[in-house]
């Protein structure tokens, strides 16, 4: 039975190579339920298999009829071979973190088939702590990372001890299907037609973001400030995914004590793993700082950006400077005099934003320049919405969960954090090729949030 | 430090494609060793990624140079980044041949990235009876099905407590470096003449194999006799690998009984399980049998083909043939009828019977037919020589070798035997995609075994 859709988002699908596998991943770990017996990872496979008629995104595959050759084109399936899209893990011993971040990067560094339904669910069991961790992989082309994190929560149910269908085949409590980024038949011309005005709109927006015909202020970074760096060359497939999870309080007080928002103090921590991690590896620009490209909300100051960035921009992440201090305010100004250059424009939504980026990355990768020019920013510092509240699968309590990125040629490592409840976690992904030990920026960045501690005073030295 | 190699064999790396990853696989089971700590995996972890100059072939990668976009260069590096190659994994519980089985599966569907030395080492634990498992690949460019085998067995030892270089660094006995299919600098013009005159002697030799000028015998198999089947259409990249081990004896017994040689009770057994596959899922060709492209030996007609095949042929399985006897006797007089045409071909090297084998390959799949014409045959079922002494890896004794094979286009499944002591381990290679469950012809050529006995009155019925 096929149902053609055509794809609006076409450009996930070019930008598919072996080198630049394009799917986003989330890893979730979660508690053992306290009442689980020892057939309670077994049962939960079997749960995750059944069902039998895979709702949208998930029953989305490439087509491979002869049209779809010409254009790709997507086509609906509702059965799959469910052994092949729910695969069991163990861990070799002793089952920690750097056990769990091998496999891991393994599995976010191998393609989907993107002829099968272009989604995969791993089931790690082995964990220390009566843990066990779910890895899901899902298609760019089928959702984009807001949504995506969005549809990988709804996966999920905030009731402990609710039973449904598995998440490939729940339809919701309305009866309504998650929504995707996919535009099916049944959307009117009009909504497609508003949609692609805010594709414009968000485009059009980003002219004054990169290349402002007043400079207002010394601090604004504008386009093709960056340096070039080891972060910003052709890649090849590898992935290397490390995590961190940190109190947010730790970054409100942080925040409070020097004047900033809390997304400064994040971008501070960033640039202070950074310049250790290409410090200690002879790759640190000695002259200019890395600068990163981060979505921008416009919302009160010290409100994380979550599920309303209008617009982005470039950020002096501050690696040429030694002093925490001074780093988190050269950070600080960076922002500040984004969001005034920025402030005024209009409000479009989220997904638009996301379409918006698209141009350039396609227009670079069509030419092959992505990854041989000078970069524009040198990596992506991003944030997507979380859930705020408890989750659970198969009554397993959702204890993080981690956001694993797309790379790009041009983009060897991506920082992309997630709120639950009351943490930030952060996804590093990085080729793996880019520098030795490139997975230690996971440690660094916790060591330079701790000096950033140490030096307002917050923490004893 | 580049030493570019060219490719004396271009074409295993021309049929490298993304359905097709070009390369073998041997899974071993070792015995713990009795004394073993709990640390003793960690240890065989840090051996096997121990040693700084990888040597022949394990340090060949692709090169990336501007010549090797013209024509595929190899180059060897004397360094890797060994957590790379040398990987660990769990298995889920309870760690049985299932468990095993799927993640092997999923490890031969994985592409070796071939701008790193073109091999991976996957150490698998979490088996039951006090095993572990390490699952070898190694490129097809690099080693052919033979000599990949003695490569694959020169890197245990037949001593339990000897302590040398991991194998990827182990020069051998008398200093000598493996030796590998890939030509070096140092090999004189007039071996490459040589070895060049055995390609074209070997080539000639099949021409006879397939078409026979007179056919000489009712029995004998020539081209296009096969039936087209769900087994020779065009594949993708996901592989199912099921292993079989049979004591030697059983065969020896039915040879005996039905006055047949040993190869001809595995080819029954093949085309016994092959009947049952298929006729469950109702792919079963009703007026034509299977056919098996095999090695043929011209030795004493009771002999395995091991080491000393000279040239190859067609068999015929039978499996149009419901009665397990008649089926044993058809196949008898196919390979005789085939031995006796060949009988009086020149010897040349197992290497250069493999070389043959390419320009066939090399034609239908630049031309794209492979997989969409009419198969020569159905299937190989090949048998590569095997250790016949207990061999070692650092104190654990190899218990049991199984191959993973190769498959292109138009060949959905491979079975490929291997002895090792007195064992036969059968690796059954398939495309995941071919039939439902296609991973049951493991079990079913076991049951096609037993079949044959029971007719023979070998055991009771």
């Amino acid at each position: 039975m096929r149902n053609f859709v055509p794809v609006l988002d076409l450009g996930w699908l070019l930008l598919e190579s072996k080198d630049t596998p394009n799917h986003v991943g989330a890893l979730m770990i979660f508690d053992l339920p306290a009442k689980a017996g020892s057939d309670y990872l077994r049962d939960l496979t079997a749960y995750l298999r059944s069902g039998e008629n895979l709702v949208s995104p998930w029953n989305l595959r490439l087509s491979d009829g002869a049209l779809a050759r010409v254009w790709p084109m997507l086509e609906s399936c509702s059965k799959a071979d469910m052994e092949y899209h729910v695969r069991r893990h163990g861990l070799p011993r002793p089952g920690g973190e750097r056990e769990l971040g091998e496999l891991v990067s393994r599995l976010h560094s191998t393609p989907l088939d993107l002829r099968r339904p272009m989604w995969e669910c791993h089931l790690i069991e082995g964990l220390d702590r009566k843990q066990f961790a779910l890895f899901l992989k899902i298609h760019h082309a089928l959702v984009d990372g807001v949504a995506g994190m969005r549809i990988i929560q709804s996966t999920l149910s905030s009731k402990a001890d609710e039973r449904r269908a598995p998440p490939w085949c729940y339809v919701g409590a309305a009866g309504k299907r998650h929504k995707t980024k996919i535009a099916t038949r049944t959307s009117s011309p009009a909504s497609r037609e508003s949609r692609r005005g805010l594709v414009f709109k968000s485009i059009a927006n980003l002219y004054p973001a990169f290349f402002p015909r007043v400079r207002r202020s010394e601090s604004l970074v504008t386009a093709f400030a960056a340096p070039r760096s080891i972060l910003n060359g052709r890649i090849t497939v590898q992935r290397r995914l490390s995590t961190q999870r940190f109190p947010l309080s730790r970054f409100r007080r942080i925040a409070e004590k020097a004047g900033v928002s809390v997304n400064d103090a994040v971008l501070a921590m960033c640039g202070g793993g950074l310049r250790r991690l290409l410090a200690e590896a002879g790759e640190l620009p000695e002259r200019k700082s890395l600068i990163a490209c981060i979505p921008v909300s416009v919302r009160q100051e010290n409100e994380m950006t979550v599920g309303t960035a209008i617009s982005f921009g470039l950020a002096d992440l501050a690696t040429n400077e030694a002093d925490p201090l001074r780093r988190i305010e050269r950070v600080h100004a960076s922002t500040k005099a984004l969001k005034n250059q920025i402030g005024a424009l209009p409000r479009t939504t989220v997904g638009a934003f996301t379409l918006a980026v698209m141009g350039p990355f396609l227009i670079q990768h069509a030419s092959g320049l992505a990854g041989r020019m000078r970069p524009m920013f040198n990596l992506v510092v991003s944030n997507v919405p979380g859930p705020q509240q408890d989750l659970f699968l198969f009554g397993a309590r959702l204890d993080a969960m981690y956001p694993a990125s797309v790379l790009y040629h041009g983009q060897a490592l991506n920082i992309t954090c997630l709120r639950y409840l009351d943490d930030l976690n952060f996804g590093f992904t990085a080729w793996r090729d880019a520098l030795p030990h490139v997975h230690r920026i996971a440690v660094y960045c916790g060591e330079a949030l701790l000096d950033l501690e140490r030096e307002l005073g917050l923490v004893p030295k």
